[in-house]
Protein backbone atom coordinates (compact mmCIF):
# COMPACT_ATOMS: atom_id res chain seq x y z
CA UNK A 1 0.00 0.00 0.00
CA UNK A 2 1.62 3.21 -0.97
CA UNK A 3 1.97 5.94 1.84
CA UNK A 4 -0.11 8.72 1.56
CA UNK A 5 0.57 12.71 0.68
CA UNK A 6 2.92 14.24 3.24
CA UNK A 7 4.51 11.13 4.67
CA UNK A 8 7.89 10.30 3.59
CA UNK A 9 8.08 7.19 5.48
CA UNK A 10 5.95 4.66 7.64
CA UNK A 11 5.20 5.69 11.03
CA UNK A 12 4.23 1.90 12.05
CA UNK A 13 7.64 1.11 11.03
CA UNK A 14 9.10 4.49 12.78
CA UNK A 15 7.09 4.03 15.70
CA UNK A 16 7.95 0.47 16.58
CA UNK A 17 9.51 0.40 19.53
CA UNK A 18 12.34 -1.95 18.82
CA UNK A 19 15.68 -2.99 20.86
CA UNK A 20 17.23 -0.24 22.55
CA UNK A 21 14.23 2.45 22.57
CA UNK A 22 14.49 4.93 25.54
CA UNK A 23 11.20 6.35 26.14
CA UNK A 24 12.71 9.22 27.92
CA UNK A 25 14.78 9.93 24.90
CA UNK A 26 11.89 10.06 22.38
CA UNK A 27 10.75 13.53 21.42
CA UNK A 28 7.74 14.15 22.03
CA UNK A 29 6.52 17.10 20.52
CA UNK A 30 8.05 15.69 16.21
CA UNK A 31 6.38 14.14 13.18
CA UNK A 32 8.23 11.30 12.38
CA UNK A 33 7.73 10.28 8.78
CA UNK A 34 5.69 13.52 8.16
CA UNK A 35 6.60 16.74 6.22
CA UNK A 36 4.06 18.77 6.44
CA UNK A 37 2.34 21.10 8.82
CA UNK A 38 -0.94 21.01 11.22
CA UNK A 39 -3.32 21.97 8.05
CA UNK A 40 -1.60 19.46 5.60
CA UNK A 41 -2.43 16.49 9.12
CA UNK A 42 -5.64 17.54 9.19
CA UNK A 43 -6.11 17.38 5.44
CA UNK A 44 -4.92 14.13 5.59
CA UNK A 45 -6.32 12.56 8.27
CA UNK A 46 -9.68 13.99 6.24
CA UNK A 47 -8.57 12.10 3.46
CA UNK A 48 -7.73 8.79 4.60
CA UNK A 49 -10.65 8.44 6.94
CA UNK A 50 -12.30 6.78 3.94
CA UNK A 51 -9.59 4.25 3.14
CA UNK A 52 -10.09 3.27 7.61
CA UNK A 53 -13.45 3.06 6.96
CA UNK A 54 -13.38 0.52 3.89
CA UNK A 55 -11.06 -1.71 5.25
CA UNK A 56 -12.93 -1.81 8.80
CA UNK A 57 -16.10 -2.72 6.59
CA UNK A 58 -13.89 -5.17 4.51
CA UNK A 59 -12.90 -6.93 7.65
CA UNK A 60 -16.49 -6.68 8.69
CA UNK A 61 -17.93 -8.25 5.58
CA UNK A 62 -14.90 -11.45 5.82
CA UNK A 63 -17.18 -12.06 9.43
CA UNK A 64 -19.85 -12.75 7.53
CA UNK A 65 -18.76 -15.36 5.73
CA UNK A 66 -16.66 -17.07 8.37
CA UNK A 67 -13.83 -14.84 8.62
CA UNK A 68 -12.48 -15.29 11.84
CA UNK A 69 -10.38 -11.86 11.79
CA UNK A 70 -10.30 -8.77 13.81
CA UNK A 71 -8.61 -6.17 14.97
CA UNK A 72 -7.76 -4.65 18.91
CA UNK A 73 -6.11 -1.22 19.11
CA UNK A 74 -4.66 -0.85 22.92
CA UNK A 75 -4.35 2.66 23.82
CA UNK A 76 -2.04 3.94 26.73
CA UNK A 77 -1.13 7.10 28.17
CA UNK A 78 -0.92 9.75 30.57
CA UNK A 79 -3.85 11.91 31.26
CA UNK A 80 -4.63 14.37 28.98
CA UNK A 81 -2.23 12.85 26.06
CA UNK A 82 -5.00 12.44 23.16
CA UNK A 83 -6.72 9.12 24.23
CA UNK A 84 -10.24 10.76 23.69
CA UNK A 85 -9.44 12.44 20.96
CA UNK A 86 -8.27 8.95 19.15
CA UNK A 87 -11.28 7.60 19.88
CA UNK A 88 -13.53 10.55 18.18
CA UNK A 89 -11.77 11.89 15.84
CA UNK A 90 -9.83 7.98 14.56
CA UNK A 91 -12.23 5.93 15.44
CA UNK A 92 -14.73 7.86 14.80
CA UNK A 93 -14.73 7.50 11.57
CA UNK A 94 -15.43 3.96 11.19
CA UNK A 95 -18.84 2.66 10.92
CA UNK A 96 -20.19 2.53 14.66
CA UNK A 97 -21.48 -0.94 13.82
CA UNK A 98 -18.30 -2.65 13.52
CA UNK A 99 -16.51 -0.82 16.74
CA UNK A 100 -16.24 -2.17 20.04
CA UNK A 101 -15.46 0.08 22.20
CA UNK A 102 -14.21 -0.57 26.46
CA UNK A 103 -13.38 2.24 28.67
CA UNK A 104 -11.20 0.62 31.73
CA UNK A 105 -11.75 2.05 35.14
CA UNK A 106 -10.72 1.02 38.42
CA UNK A 107 -11.65 -2.00 38.71
CA UNK A 108 -15.20 -3.03 41.03
CA UNK A 109 -15.41 -4.73 43.65
CA UNK A 110 -16.04 -8.14 41.64
CA UNK A 111 -13.17 -7.10 39.49
CA UNK A 112 -10.91 -7.33 42.11
CA UNK A 113 -11.60 -10.32 43.52
CA UNK A 114 -10.37 -11.94 40.15
CA UNK A 115 -6.92 -12.22 38.44
CA UNK A 116 -6.07 -8.82 36.30
CA UNK A 117 -6.77 -10.30 33.11
CA UNK A 118 -10.51 -11.77 33.90
CA UNK A 119 -12.57 -8.83 33.04
CA UNK A 120 -10.47 -8.37 29.99
CA UNK A 121 -11.28 -11.50 28.47
CA UNK A 122 -14.60 -11.03 27.35
CA UNK A 123 -13.95 -7.71 25.86
CA UNK A 124 -12.40 -8.84 22.94
CA UNK A 125 -13.31 -8.16 19.64
CA UNK A 126 -15.39 -10.95 17.98
CA UNK A 127 -14.61 -12.05 14.44
CA UNK A 128 -14.74 -8.89 12.25
CA UNK A 129 -14.85 -6.47 14.90
CA UNK A 130 -12.36 -3.54 15.64
CA UNK A 131 -12.15 -3.58 19.28
CA UNK A 132 -10.90 -0.74 21.12
CA UNK A 133 -9.12 -0.51 24.71
CA UNK A 134 -9.17 3.10 26.46
CA UNK A 135 -6.79 2.14 29.10
CA UNK A 136 -6.48 -1.81 29.44
CA UNK A 137 -4.68 -4.44 31.47
CA UNK A 138 -1.42 -2.58 31.35
CA UNK A 139 -3.11 -0.32 34.17
CA UNK A 140 -2.42 -3.62 36.35
CA UNK A 141 1.32 -3.17 35.32
CA UNK A 142 1.71 0.94 35.10
CA UNK A 143 -0.35 2.52 38.27
CA UNK A 144 0.22 -0.89 40.35
CA UNK A 145 4.11 -0.93 39.49
CA UNK A 146 4.30 3.04 40.49
CA UNK A 147 2.57 3.02 43.50
CA UNK A 148 3.96 -0.17 44.91
CA UNK A 149 0.42 -2.28 44.56
CA UNK A 150 2.10 -5.65 43.36
CA UNK A 151 5.53 -6.63 44.19
CA UNK A 152 7.99 -7.23 41.73
CA UNK A 153 7.41 -11.20 41.57
CA UNK A 154 3.69 -10.44 40.91
CA UNK A 155 4.77 -7.67 38.49
CA UNK A 156 7.11 -10.62 36.25
CA UNK A 157 3.85 -12.89 36.38
CA UNK A 158 1.51 -10.34 35.11
CA UNK A 159 4.07 -9.47 31.93
CA UNK A 160 4.20 -13.21 31.47
CA UNK A 161 0.37 -13.72 31.70
CA UNK A 162 -0.09 -10.31 29.42
CA UNK A 163 2.39 -12.37 26.56
CA UNK A 164 0.46 -15.38 26.67
CA UNK A 165 -2.89 -13.79 26.30
CA UNK A 166 -1.51 -11.72 23.46
CA UNK A 167 -0.35 -14.44 21.66
CA UNK A 168 -3.67 -16.60 21.63
CA UNK A 169 -5.58 -13.84 20.85
CA UNK A 170 -3.22 -13.00 17.49
CA UNK A 171 -3.13 -16.71 16.99
CA UNK A 172 -7.06 -17.09 16.81
CA UNK A 173 -7.15 -14.40 14.54
CA UNK A 174 -6.98 -10.43 16.43
CA UNK A 175 -4.71 -8.43 14.87
CA UNK A 176 -2.81 -6.92 18.32
CA UNK A 177 -2.27 -2.85 17.81
CA UNK A 178 -0.71 -1.16 21.15
CA UNK A 179 -0.18 2.39 21.16
CA UNK A 180 1.08 4.76 23.52
CA UNK A 181 0.23 8.17 23.11
CA UNK A 182 3.43 10.38 24.33
CA UNK A 183 3.55 13.56 26.50
CA UNK A 184 5.87 15.44 27.98
CA UNK A 185 5.42 16.44 31.28
CA UNK A 186 4.93 20.04 30.45
CA UNK A 187 1.63 19.72 27.78
CA UNK A 188 0.53 18.11 29.76
CA UNK A 189 0.21 21.25 32.87
CA UNK A 190 -0.71 23.37 29.86
CA UNK A 191 -3.51 20.86 29.02
CA UNK A 192 -4.60 20.93 32.67
CA UNK A 193 -4.42 24.57 32.67
CA UNK A 194 -6.57 24.79 29.50
CA UNK A 195 -9.59 22.71 30.94
CA UNK A 196 -9.36 25.28 34.10
CA UNK A 197 -9.66 27.82 31.62
CA UNK A 198 -13.12 26.67 29.99
CA UNK A 199 -16.03 26.00 31.65
CA UNK A 200 -17.42 23.62 29.22
CA UNK A 201 -14.30 21.34 30.25
CA UNK A 202 -14.46 21.41 34.27
CA UNK A 203 -16.19 17.99 33.66
CA UNK A 204 -13.01 16.71 32.32
CA UNK A 205 -10.95 17.94 35.43
CA UNK A 206 -10.42 15.97 38.38
CA UNK A 207 -7.90 17.60 41.17
CA UNK A 208 -6.10 13.56 41.39
CA UNK A 209 -4.72 14.47 38.00
CA UNK A 210 -2.36 17.13 39.82
CA UNK A 211 -1.94 14.54 42.75
CA UNK A 212 -0.47 11.92 40.19
CA UNK A 213 2.04 14.42 38.01
CA UNK A 214 4.77 13.76 40.93
CA UNK A 215 5.25 10.27 39.74
CA UNK A 216 5.74 11.56 36.00
CA UNK A 217 9.49 9.68 36.22
CA UNK A 218 7.75 6.62 37.92
CA UNK A 219 5.35 6.22 34.70
CA UNK A 220 8.02 6.56 31.94
CA UNK A 221 10.08 3.73 34.05
CA UNK A 222 7.13 1.70 34.30
CA UNK A 223 6.02 1.97 30.83
CA UNK A 224 9.67 1.57 29.87
CA UNK A 225 9.57 -1.89 31.97
CA UNK A 226 6.56 -2.84 29.77
CA UNK A 227 7.73 -1.92 26.40
CA UNK A 228 10.53 -3.87 27.44
CA UNK A 229 8.95 -7.13 28.71
CA UNK A 230 5.63 -7.28 26.66
CA UNK A 231 7.02 -5.95 22.99
CA UNK A 232 6.33 -9.25 21.47
CA UNK A 233 6.37 -9.73 17.31
CA UNK A 234 2.51 -10.61 17.95
CA UNK A 235 1.52 -7.42 19.69
CA UNK A 236 3.87 -4.70 19.30
CA UNK A 237 3.98 -1.52 20.65
CA UNK A 238 3.97 1.79 19.02
CA UNK A 239 5.33 4.88 20.52
CA UNK A 240 3.36 7.86 19.37
CA UNK A 241 4.51 11.37 19.90
CA UNK A 242 1.38 13.11 21.35
CA UNK A 243 2.18 16.75 21.83
CA UNK A 244 0.72 17.48 18.55
CA UNK A 245 -2.81 16.00 18.40
CA UNK A 246 -2.88 16.51 14.44
CA UNK A 247 0.37 13.96 14.53
CA UNK A 248 -0.89 11.52 16.82
CA UNK A 249 -4.05 11.02 15.04
CA UNK A 250 -2.69 10.97 11.39
CA UNK A 251 -0.27 8.71 12.97
CA UNK A 252 -2.62 6.06 14.62
CA UNK A 253 -5.09 6.32 12.25
CA UNK A 254 -2.22 5.13 9.53
CA UNK A 255 -0.72 2.36 12.03
CA UNK A 256 -4.18 1.16 11.99
CA UNK A 257 -4.97 1.31 7.94
CA UNK A 258 -1.57 -0.66 7.59
CA UNK A 259 -2.30 -3.33 10.41
CA UNK A 260 -5.78 -4.17 8.03
CA UNK A 261 -3.83 -3.81 4.67
CA UNK A 262 -1.91 -6.63 5.83
CA UNK A 263 -4.68 -8.29 6.25
CA UNK A 264 -5.20 -8.82 2.99
CA UNK A 265 -9.00 -8.53 3.06
CA UNK A 266 -11.17 -8.92 0.30
CA UNK A 267 -15.19 -8.76 -0.60
CA UNK A 268 -16.93 -11.88 -0.04
CA UNK A 269 -18.36 -13.44 -3.29
CA UNK A 270 -21.41 -14.29 -1.57
CA UNK A 271 -23.55 -17.72 -1.37
CA UNK A 272 -26.17 -16.74 -3.94
CA UNK A 273 -26.49 -17.23 -7.93
CA UNK A 274 -27.39 -13.56 -8.89
CA UNK A 275 -29.03 -14.08 -11.88
CA UNK A 276 -31.38 -16.47 -10.40
CA UNK A 277 -31.83 -13.76 -7.24
CA UNK A 278 -32.40 -10.83 -9.61
CA UNK A 279 -34.97 -12.67 -11.41
CA UNK A 280 -36.47 -13.69 -8.33
CA UNK A 281 -36.44 -10.34 -7.15
CA UNK A 282 -38.21 -8.85 -10.28
CA UNK A 283 -40.90 -11.08 -9.95
CA UNK A 284 -41.64 -9.82 -6.20
CA UNK B 1 -34.32 25.96 20.06
CA UNK B 2 -34.67 27.21 16.51
CA UNK B 3 -34.86 24.85 13.60
CA UNK B 4 -32.00 24.88 11.32
CA UNK B 5 -32.39 26.33 8.25
CA UNK B 6 -33.94 24.40 5.22
CA UNK B 7 -36.63 23.41 8.25
CA UNK B 8 -40.59 24.80 8.18
CA UNK B 9 -41.96 22.89 10.73
CA UNK B 10 -40.57 20.41 13.73
CA UNK B 11 -40.04 16.97 12.38
CA UNK B 12 -40.05 15.30 15.88
CA UNK B 13 -44.05 16.95 15.53
CA UNK B 14 -44.56 16.38 12.21
CA UNK B 15 -43.42 13.25 12.32
CA UNK B 16 -45.15 11.88 15.87
CA UNK B 17 -47.29 9.01 15.48
CA UNK B 18 -50.87 10.36 17.05
CA UNK B 19 -54.56 9.24 16.88
CA UNK B 20 -55.82 8.29 13.71
CA UNK B 21 -52.94 7.29 12.05
CA UNK B 22 -52.51 5.41 9.38
CA UNK B 23 -49.02 3.73 8.16
CA UNK B 24 -50.45 2.63 4.62
CA UNK B 25 -51.52 6.44 3.63
CA UNK B 26 -48.52 8.05 4.92
CA UNK B 27 -46.00 8.77 1.84
CA UNK B 28 -42.46 7.13 1.69
CA UNK B 29 -41.03 9.52 -0.81
CA UNK B 30 -41.98 12.46 0.85
CA UNK B 31 -39.73 15.06 2.84
CA UNK B 32 -42.26 16.48 5.57
CA UNK B 33 -41.04 20.00 7.14
CA UNK B 34 -37.98 20.17 4.50
CA UNK B 35 -38.36 23.23 1.91
CA UNK B 36 -34.89 21.72 0.62
CA UNK B 37 -33.69 19.59 -1.76
CA UNK B 38 -31.00 16.45 -1.48
CA UNK B 39 -27.83 18.74 -1.35
CA UNK B 40 -29.76 21.29 0.83
CA UNK B 41 -30.21 18.16 3.21
CA UNK B 42 -26.62 16.93 3.16
CA UNK B 43 -25.55 20.28 4.03
CA UNK B 44 -28.15 20.53 7.02
CA UNK B 45 -26.77 17.24 8.33
CA UNK B 46 -23.21 17.78 8.13
CA UNK B 47 -24.12 21.64 9.92
CA UNK B 48 -26.24 19.68 12.74
CA UNK B 49 -23.76 17.13 13.53
CA UNK B 50 -21.64 19.67 15.86
CA UNK B 51 -25.41 20.56 17.68
CA UNK B 52 -26.68 16.63 18.26
CA UNK B 53 -22.57 15.74 19.36
CA UNK B 54 -22.75 18.84 21.77
CA UNK B 55 -25.41 18.20 23.31
CA UNK B 56 -24.86 13.79 23.83
CA UNK B 57 -21.11 15.54 25.27
CA UNK B 58 -23.41 17.63 27.60
CA UNK B 59 -25.49 14.57 28.27
CA UNK B 60 -22.00 12.48 29.15
CA UNK B 61 -20.61 15.45 31.40
CA UNK B 62 -23.71 15.75 33.21
CA UNK B 63 -23.47 11.88 34.23
CA UNK B 64 -20.07 12.48 35.54
CA UNK B 65 -21.56 15.06 38.52
CA UNK B 66 -24.34 12.50 39.18
CA UNK B 67 -26.76 13.22 36.15
CA UNK B 68 -28.91 10.19 35.71
CA UNK B 69 -30.22 11.04 32.14
CA UNK B 70 -30.05 9.12 29.16
CA UNK B 71 -31.19 8.91 25.57
CA UNK B 72 -32.60 6.29 23.79
CA UNK B 73 -32.96 5.45 19.98
CA UNK B 74 -35.10 2.51 19.16
CA UNK B 75 -34.48 1.59 15.38
CA UNK B 76 -37.29 -0.90 13.50
CA UNK B 77 -37.72 -1.08 9.66
CA UNK B 78 -38.12 -3.19 6.95
CA UNK B 79 -35.19 -4.88 5.43
CA UNK B 80 -32.72 -2.20 3.49
CA UNK B 81 -35.04 1.00 5.02
CA UNK B 82 -31.87 2.38 6.07
CA UNK B 83 -30.47 1.64 9.79
CA UNK B 84 -27.38 0.79 9.23
CA UNK B 85 -27.61 4.76 7.43
CA UNK B 86 -28.73 6.40 10.47
CA UNK B 87 -25.81 4.33 12.40
CA UNK B 88 -23.23 5.33 10.22
CA UNK B 89 -23.90 8.99 9.62
CA UNK B 90 -26.33 10.46 12.40
CA UNK B 91 -24.82 8.22 15.24
CA UNK B 92 -21.49 7.96 13.60
CA UNK B 93 -21.27 11.94 14.10
CA UNK B 94 -21.38 11.75 17.85
CA UNK B 95 -18.30 10.94 20.28
CA UNK B 96 -18.38 6.61 20.28
CA UNK B 97 -17.34 6.77 24.03
CA UNK B 98 -21.22 8.28 24.86
CA UNK B 99 -22.63 5.73 22.68
CA UNK B 100 -24.13 2.01 23.11
CA UNK B 101 -25.34 0.28 19.70
CA UNK B 102 -27.25 -3.21 20.32
CA UNK B 103 -27.90 -4.95 16.85
CA UNK B 104 -30.69 -7.37 18.39
CA UNK B 105 -30.31 -10.33 16.41
CA UNK B 106 -32.56 -13.58 15.97
CA UNK B 107 -32.51 -14.65 19.92
CA UNK B 108 -29.97 -17.50 21.40
CA UNK B 109 -31.05 -20.28 22.48
CA UNK B 110 -30.67 -19.18 26.29
CA UNK B 111 -32.27 -15.88 24.97
CA UNK B 112 -35.23 -17.96 24.04
CA UNK B 113 -35.44 -19.69 27.24
CA UNK B 114 -36.61 -16.51 28.97
CA UNK B 115 -39.12 -13.79 28.19
CA UNK B 116 -38.60 -11.76 25.27
CA UNK B 117 -37.37 -8.33 27.38
CA UNK B 118 -35.00 -10.70 29.60
CA UNK B 119 -32.29 -9.56 26.96
CA UNK B 120 -33.39 -6.10 26.19
CA UNK B 121 -32.80 -4.97 30.05
CA UNK B 122 -29.14 -4.93 30.43
CA UNK B 123 -28.67 -3.09 27.24
CA UNK B 124 -30.55 -0.09 28.31
CA UNK B 125 -28.34 3.12 28.36
CA UNK B 126 -26.84 3.78 31.77
CA UNK B 127 -26.18 7.75 32.81
CA UNK B 128 -24.87 9.88 30.10
CA UNK B 129 -25.19 7.42 27.31
CA UNK B 130 -26.65 7.50 24.03
CA UNK B 131 -27.99 4.51 23.45
CA UNK B 132 -29.18 2.78 20.16
CA UNK B 133 -31.28 -0.45 19.37
CA UNK B 134 -31.15 -1.76 16.06
CA UNK B 135 -34.37 -3.77 15.68
CA UNK B 136 -35.69 -4.18 19.61
CA UNK B 137 -38.39 -5.44 21.84
CA UNK B 138 -40.35 -4.26 18.59
CA UNK B 139 -39.67 -7.66 16.65
CA UNK B 140 -41.60 -10.04 19.12
CA UNK B 141 -44.61 -8.14 18.27
CA UNK B 142 -43.76 -7.17 14.26
CA UNK B 143 -42.50 -10.74 12.97
CA UNK B 144 -43.98 -12.69 15.72
CA UNK B 145 -47.12 -11.69 14.51
CA UNK B 146 -46.35 -11.36 10.91
CA UNK B 147 -45.28 -15.56 11.44
CA UNK B 148 -47.57 -16.36 13.71
CA UNK B 149 -45.15 -17.52 16.43
CA UNK B 150 -46.95 -15.38 19.10
CA UNK B 151 -51.44 -15.87 19.64
CA UNK B 152 -53.29 -12.99 19.92
CA UNK B 153 -53.36 -12.99 23.50
CA UNK B 154 -49.83 -13.03 23.68
CA UNK B 155 -49.14 -10.51 21.78
CA UNK B 156 -51.41 -8.29 23.93
CA UNK B 157 -49.41 -9.22 27.23
CA UNK B 158 -46.26 -8.23 25.33
CA UNK B 159 -47.49 -5.07 24.59
CA UNK B 160 -48.28 -4.11 27.74
CA UNK B 161 -45.04 -5.54 29.15
CA UNK B 162 -43.13 -2.88 26.73
CA UNK B 163 -45.49 -0.13 27.96
CA UNK B 164 -45.02 -0.88 31.33
CA UNK B 165 -40.87 -2.02 30.75
CA UNK B 166 -40.69 1.96 28.59
CA UNK B 167 -42.56 3.98 31.31
CA UNK B 168 -40.38 2.61 33.80
CA UNK B 169 -37.41 3.40 31.65
CA UNK B 170 -38.63 6.70 31.00
CA UNK B 171 -39.32 7.90 35.01
CA UNK B 172 -35.60 6.19 35.78
CA UNK B 173 -34.43 9.51 33.24
CA UNK B 174 -34.11 7.88 30.18
CA UNK B 175 -35.52 9.73 27.22
CA UNK B 176 -36.92 7.10 24.90
CA UNK B 177 -37.60 7.54 21.21
CA UNK B 178 -38.94 5.64 19.14
CA UNK B 179 -38.11 5.46 15.02
CA UNK B 180 -39.56 3.04 12.26
CA UNK B 181 -37.85 4.03 9.35
CA UNK B 182 -40.74 3.78 5.95
CA UNK B 183 -39.91 2.76 2.94
CA UNK B 184 -42.03 1.64 0.31
CA UNK B 185 -42.24 -2.18 -1.22
CA UNK B 186 -40.62 -1.08 -4.80
CA UNK B 187 -37.78 1.02 -2.94
CA UNK B 188 -36.90 -1.89 -0.98
CA UNK B 189 -36.50 -3.67 -4.27
CA UNK B 190 -34.72 -0.95 -6.34
CA UNK B 191 -32.33 -1.29 -3.31
CA UNK B 192 -31.85 -5.32 -3.24
CA UNK B 193 -31.25 -5.17 -7.19
CA UNK B 194 -28.66 -2.33 -6.37
CA UNK B 195 -27.00 -4.71 -4.18
CA UNK B 196 -26.99 -7.72 -6.61
CA UNK B 197 -25.55 -4.65 -9.40
CA UNK B 198 -22.02 -4.28 -6.82
CA UNK B 199 -20.11 -6.74 -6.01
CA UNK B 200 -18.73 -4.88 -2.86
CA UNK B 201 -22.47 -4.90 -1.34
CA UNK B 202 -22.98 -8.98 -2.03
CA UNK B 203 -22.55 -9.86 1.58
CA UNK B 204 -25.19 -7.35 2.35
CA UNK B 205 -27.49 -9.65 0.28
CA UNK B 206 -29.44 -12.40 1.58
CA UNK B 207 -32.03 -14.30 -0.66
CA UNK B 208 -34.19 -14.57 2.57
CA UNK B 209 -35.10 -10.93 2.08
CA UNK B 210 -36.16 -11.94 -0.97
CA UNK B 211 -38.99 -14.11 0.76
CA UNK B 212 -40.00 -11.97 3.47
CA UNK B 213 -41.31 -9.77 0.59
CA UNK B 214 -44.66 -11.25 0.07
CA UNK B 215 -45.41 -10.88 3.72
CA UNK B 216 -45.14 -7.20 3.28
CA UNK B 217 -48.70 -6.19 3.56
CA UNK B 218 -48.88 -8.46 7.09
CA UNK B 219 -45.88 -6.46 8.03
CA UNK B 220 -47.33 -3.42 7.84
CA UNK B 221 -50.41 -4.48 9.58
CA UNK B 222 -47.98 -5.51 12.54
CA UNK B 223 -46.66 -1.93 12.81
CA UNK B 224 -49.74 -0.39 12.22
CA UNK B 225 -50.90 -2.24 15.79
CA UNK B 226 -47.16 -1.84 16.87
CA UNK B 227 -48.26 1.87 17.24
CA UNK B 228 -51.45 1.63 18.49
CA UNK B 229 -51.14 -0.41 21.55
CA UNK B 230 -47.22 1.01 22.20
CA UNK B 231 -47.15 4.96 21.11
CA UNK B 232 -47.43 6.31 24.55
CA UNK B 233 -46.93 9.80 26.23
CA UNK B 234 -43.51 8.85 27.65
CA UNK B 235 -42.04 6.44 24.39
CA UNK B 236 -44.08 8.09 21.17
CA UNK B 237 -43.47 6.56 17.90
CA UNK B 238 -41.96 8.31 14.82
CA UNK B 239 -42.12 7.51 11.21
CA UNK B 240 -40.03 8.55 9.19
CA UNK B 241 -40.52 8.55 5.55
CA UNK B 242 -37.18 6.64 3.81
CA UNK B 243 -37.38 6.16 0.54
CA UNK B 244 -34.74 9.21 -0.01
CA UNK B 245 -31.96 8.11 2.40
CA UNK B 246 -30.93 11.88 2.84
CA UNK B 247 -34.21 12.94 4.66
CA UNK B 248 -34.28 10.31 6.78
CA UNK B 249 -30.97 11.18 8.12
CA UNK B 250 -31.57 14.89 8.55
CA UNK B 251 -35.62 13.96 10.35
CA UNK B 252 -34.04 11.18 12.92
CA UNK B 253 -31.29 13.60 13.36
CA UNK B 254 -32.94 16.79 14.07
CA UNK B 255 -35.65 14.60 16.33
CA UNK B 256 -32.44 13.85 18.45
CA UNK B 257 -31.22 16.71 18.89
CA UNK B 258 -35.08 18.40 20.05
CA UNK B 259 -35.30 15.31 22.66
CA UNK B 260 -31.74 15.96 23.79
CA UNK B 261 -32.60 19.57 24.06
CA UNK B 262 -35.56 19.09 25.75
CA UNK B 263 -33.52 17.88 28.90
CA UNK B 264 -31.91 21.34 29.53
CA UNK B 265 -29.09 20.02 29.64
CA UNK B 266 -25.79 21.85 31.55
CA UNK B 267 -22.14 21.74 31.65
CA UNK B 268 -21.40 20.95 34.97
CA UNK B 269 -20.07 23.39 37.74
CA UNK B 270 -17.18 21.40 39.32
CA UNK B 271 -16.33 20.20 42.62
CA UNK B 272 -12.99 22.12 43.18
CA UNK B 273 -11.83 25.67 43.87
CA UNK B 274 -10.64 26.47 40.14
CA UNK B 275 -8.48 29.40 41.23
CA UNK B 276 -6.38 27.26 43.92
CA UNK B 277 -6.58 24.09 41.04
CA UNK B 278 -4.68 26.41 38.79
CA UNK B 279 -2.11 27.53 41.47
CA UNK B 280 -1.51 23.75 42.25
CA UNK B 281 -0.70 22.84 38.95
CA UNK B 282 1.72 25.64 37.78
CA UNK B 283 3.44 24.36 40.91
CA UNK B 284 4.27 20.80 39.22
Amino acid sequence: MPLPLGFTDSPAELLRVGTGFHLTAEPTNAAPGFSGKKADGAAALAARAPVLAQLQEQLFAESRYGGQKSLLLVLQAMDTAGKGGIVAHVVGSVDPQGVRLTAFKAPTEEEKAHDFLWRIGPAVPGPGIFGVFDRSHYEDVLIHRVHGWADPAELERRYAAINAFETQLAAAGTRVVKVMLNISADEQKRRLLARLEDPTKYWKYSPKDVDERVFWPDYMDAYQKAFERTGTAAAPWHVVPADKKWYARLAVQEILIEALASLNLQWPAGDFDVRHERARLKST
